[in-house]
């Protein structure tokens, strides 16, 4: 266990730099949401969009928690670092579908992102098994996403 | 120890209780700050006011990620009831003083807001050091906001 001030310290720091990529998503939704994002076709299964913030929110704040979980008992190491590729994957996707409407390649990203979690999701669990935890939901959410995606880019071809 | 699905449940919990304290005061700020909060005389060192997002959400986190090492190692009890209480003292700050324009009462709320923090943070600590240490940043917030609404209450009497 590491010294109390550098606990504090490491989970503002993750935290910061999570809520910064939330940030970065809500930014690049808000606008296409009232605009765009009501004009493609979608399958009846969309949910409704008062749903995402939301969620979102507390998947991010979750997987913020696992990354300081990880942090507190081994330092930044390959774990950490299959987090950081996880978060900027992440990061990209609002960007690419609805600040670019870019559908296709947003779908290469979320394919690469479920991808970045899994491995993440495992060797988080190796370090401890409550930090994978708290990545599943993060990975049935983004399983979920990566269906929709798929399904929007169908119908929008 | 606690079974895994019922620790991320517990997170989870505490995470939608706690953010959805966040969006009250979000809601009751945001046409205030655009309207009523500009007109008002405030001391030359109230920080700006794209500082207090980024800062509350960052500290909002960071008081459930406590709340949540305190369950984790006692469950629902004494600490988590004053979780409770200082919460919903902070839910209340902003409606009435950004909502009702009440600065006076909004003084008396952080008044016992401050010192609902104070017997948290120490029975936090008690549990385990660390959740005790995750407030203080908190508390150090909420010591300075107390000086900036008492300041705000004498300059508009």
């Amino acid at each position: 266990m590491r010294p109390l001030a550098r606990q504090v310290l490491a989970l503002v720091g993750i935290l910061l730099v999570t809520f910064a990529v939330a940030g970065i998503s809500g930014a690049s939704t808000s606008g296409a949401v009232r605009s765009w994002y009501p004009t493609i076709a979608k399958p009846t299964w969309n949910p409704p969009d008062w749903v995402f913030g939301p969620t979102w929110t507390v998947l991010y704040a979750m997987m913020a928690v696992a990354a300081w979980l990880v942090w507190r008992q081994t330092g930044w190491g390959t774990a950490l670092a299959l987090f950081g590729i996880q978060l900027a994957l992440n990061a990209a996707w609002s960007p690419l579908f609805f600040g670019l409407h870019r559908i296709d390649l947003a779908l290469a990203d979320i394919v690469l992102l479920w991808v970045a979690i899994v491995a993440t999701t495992v060797a988080f669990w190796k370090v401890t098994p409550v930090a994978g935890g708290l990545f599943v939901p993060y990975l049935a959410w983004v399983s979920f996403a990566t269906v929709l995606n798929f399904t929007i880019w169908r119908m929008n071809r």
